[in-house]
């Protein structure tokens, strides 16, 4: 383990950590217009009506996520410590993956995996995001479902993880003993930049209108920049900060 | 067969089909950005070098595309006209698939496949996208890379299929000739409308400029829109023209 690095470490710099964030933005935006692009498709999303013979207990995009994260799986994905998956006993991955030393100080980065909340959340988005009916698309529907909580996934779950061992690092003696005591809203609290969170927001909001600035709404279907707005504001936002305080709770001190 | 829709039938309308094109331009300009937030990496489009044991043929490119096609051929993708695999020999779909009858007046889709060639100009492509060097992303490249040659073939065959059968409708008395002589470069020639081609790629660049306009340089890798104009001009016109020739060399008059 690398505790002994110091807080100026490069991989838990906060601009460094904030750019990558940032960087996320557009390939979350952009997922969400994908999906977009299709009914709303209720059938999807509906118990035993994937049409897959014997697949009671799936929805067609259960088992879309599960079949994508067993081939992910194979391929070494989820060794990536921000990539979580929201299945349980996926295969092994067939390739040998080099980390390197990620400096995080936790055993199992699945005590942060916020999957099953961020999935909720994309589903109750959807009808604020796609118009109704159904154009019968459900394989491409469910495949963008699915890239889609795997970028806001991506997002949460590397600032759970980077976010929170930066904080720990520059400011030990105002974690600890939240720690110590397994005070997880007095963590959050701890945690939370209003400003920030704020600025963030605004900036979402420009780049929806500014990817969608040259598309003709005539053949594509446009996405409410407040809906993204909203969805980091009520949900990316809120559940990064519970994941980083996961992470401290369980932060191996 | 429903070669008894007129040439006014909805599904071949040369707007509407000029419309479901230009949707995908989209698409196609977000997979590509996504893929340039990663190195070249040249070892993933490298033989016998993916990791995966006893897989001495094959990429990790090659192989993640493979995977993929599995999934969605068990999930029904390529049932859709306009969605051709690379690979032969795929599982059948495990669900069943409505169609609907598209009008199309040919026995196989394959016929106009023009993944081959797609994924070749792809992999060109690459070193003017993506920075040079090695980032160890290779999972993520090759993910990405599987979107984009995806979303390009959709674009090709779509245009391919429906453009052809549209022109086809409204100009038998030009096409009918060529066809029975079996002169691909004469209806090549026919089918070749130089200022709305170059009209595409002006849209193109436009929409690659506007995409990034709110990114912050500093921490996304922004591309060149010449180059995405490039593709359009150089590999993804010509090669839907090439398909529109085979789906009518291939049609069942």
């Amino acid at each position: 383990m690398t505790a002994h690095r110091g807080p100026g470490s490069p991989a838990f710099n906060v601009d460094a950590i904030a750019a990558r964030l940032e960087g996320l933005e557009e390939t979350i935006i952009s997922k969400l217009i994908d999906r977009a692009q299709f009914r709303r498709n209720r059938r999807v999303y509906e118990t035993g009506k994937s049409g897959f013979p014997g697949e009671k207990k799936r929805s067609l995009f259960e088992l879309r996520l599960l079949w994508q994260e067993r081939m992910d799986a194979s391929f070494g994905r989820f060794h990536v410590p921000e990539e979580r998956p929201l299945y349980g006993r996926l295969p092994e991955p067939q390739r040998h993956i080099e980390l390197g030393r990620t400096g995080l100080c936790i055993k199992d980065f699945n005590v942060i995996n916020r999957m099953p909340a961020i999935i909720r959340a994309y589903l109750e988005l959807l009808p604020n995001i796609c118009r109704p009916g159904d154009d019968g698309h459900y394989g491409s529907s469910c495949e963008h479902d699915v890239y889609a909580v795997q970028a806001i996934g991506r997002r949460v779950h590397y600032g759970s993880l980077y976010v929170a061992e930066s904080k720990f690092r520059s400011s030990q003696s105002v974690f600890l003993p939240l720690m110590k005591k397994g005070d997880a809203d007095a963590i959050i609290e701890k945690l939370t930049r209003k400003e920030i969170e704020e600025r963030i927001v605004r900036r979402i909001r420009r780049k929806v209108v500014a990817m969608q600035a040259n598309a003709n709404p005539d053949v594509r279907h446009l996405i409410d920049p407040d809906v993204v707005a909203s969805l980091y504001r009520a949900v990316i936002v809120p559940l990064t900060k519970q994941g980083e305080a996961l992470y401290l709770l369980n932060r191996k001190v």
